[in-house]
């Protein structure tokens, strides 16, 4: 089949499957959610992207209603049951159904638990990125990945209008992350990544950098840069689910990077090896 | 019947209603609403409402799939049809149905209009509330009414869970407005409020109370006050479209306000005396 959901139990298409007009996603955002792309239909970092997504909703007061490995195991099944072996698995828990009014106690007594699968690629890492630059107006909460995402629609729709991939955020001239990324820079032969506080989200893919990083003996400073930091940074990449390393070529219509060609193949390298064989561990 | 809704031509009652799972509103919270109450069937300030409404979805780039008079006799007919004449009606509109991608190009070609009206009644003001104060943590878009709420949500509950009415949020020291209704001080015979910017909504139900008080000869100050402003007042109250004027009486544990008993019970009264003449008007 090319995709799959499952909503509280029902099982079709995406584009078949329908909810109540009272999920608590309609009115208020009340949710949170993961992603994960797959390789061979594998799940790249399946057990973190869960173990995240159970913690988010813990964060929110959100119980999801089923146990994480069942949902791992109706994760993986999905995986394997859509045609596409490249595809992006999504899980999304909300506070439930019930009539609106802010408080929990409007919602049902049972969250809402939405998974999917549909054909997706990972972002190629032999070609470089253009991102635009934009003062980052998102909320205080940006740890917690919840489905309040109107923000990262606006500031995605204007990186593409201006031709462009990502949108890279600031808080003033301190560099938090992308629209819907992580951002980093290389500069004297170290990575620096902003840390993990509530203006960022702690990302696996992020993660999964730093450690292997670390073991390859590439220093990681885990400090706030500056705009201007970011601009003459020998290198600039950002990191997703879907981007396990991605080199931006172009800031602003400025170029940028492209001073440490070496160690940033290298981390590429490495990021697409941990890839190939937590596939080929899974059985893909 | 009790209660009714609409979404994109479709009529039914509001548990009954089902809605694709790819609306916008699940993945992204990618739309904007607004909200009346009504009195005898009619709800109050309904063109400044639907102006709001127009304006808010313009603002993010949603156009509204329906003209204004359509949409407004639409309101009033659902207001008609209902048993209960108090009653709150909701509209709605997000960027559509789509395989979820973060830009525009991913939704429908048409937005989505979403419309219900359910039994519901006016905040009484012949009582006092009970507010808690928490840091204001939300966005810098408050002046949109969109479905981008989460924060709502989490501060309605912590208020609910103190046994309180509504949360005062403050960015620091700066009071912005609750949970989902304005905030306002009485101070030397004066209303105090804070300005319309970037961090507070435009209320429809503010703007009236301004409008009746310098009406009635009360100067305004559109001027931001601080906590320890508010919790010093001679009265505090907040108004929504549901709370025309609500006088707090308690912040935190502490008492507040009380020493202006007759300017507070002025503005009142003719915040009462305006919804019952609009609703004469309307022939409710």
């Amino acid at each position: 089949m090319e995709n799959i959901a499952y909503y509280n139990g029902k099982i079709s298409s995406i584009e078949e499957m329908t909810i109540p007009m009272n999920e608590r996603s309609s009115y208020f955002g009340d949710g949170v959610y993961d992603a994960m792309f797959t390789v061979r239909h594998i799940p790249l970092q399946l057990d973190d992207h869960l173990r995240r997504f159970y913690r988010s909703a813990q964060k929110i007061d959100i119980e999801i209603p089923m146990a994480f490995d069942e949902l791992r195991a109706l994760v993986l099944d999905f995986c394997r049951r859509v045609d596409s072996p490249d595809a992006m698995a999504y899980v999304q828990a909300t506070r439930g159904v019930g009539m609106r009014g802010h408080a929990y106690c409007y919602a049902g007594e049972r969250a809402s638990l939405w998974v999917w699968v549909k054909p997706d690629v990972l972002d190629p890492m032999d070609r470089t990125y253009r991102c635009i630059t934009h003062e980052d107006t998102r909320y205080f909460h940006c740890d917690i990945k919840t489905i309040n995402l109107l923000p990262n629609v606006i500031y995605t729709q204007r990186a593409q209008e201006a031709g462009c991939d990502e949108t890279i955020l600031h808080r003033g001239e301190r560099v938090t992350e992308c629209a819907h990324s992580n951002v980093h820079i290389l500069r004297g032969g170290a990575m620096q990544t902003a840390p993990c506080d509530n203006l960022i989200l702690p990302g696996i893919t992020r993660a999964h950098r730093i450690a292997q990083c670390r073991q390859m003996g590439i220093p990681v400073i885990e400090e706030p840069f500056t705009v201007a930091q970011m601009m003459e940074a020998d290198e600039v990449f950002f990191t997703s689910a879907s981007a396990l390393c991605c080199r931006v070529g172009e800031i602003d219509g400025k170029k940028v990077g492209g001073r440490a060609p070496e160690l940033i193949g290298r981390i590429q390298r490495a990021a697409w090896e941990e890839a190939l064989e937590e596939v080929r561990q899974l059985g893909g």
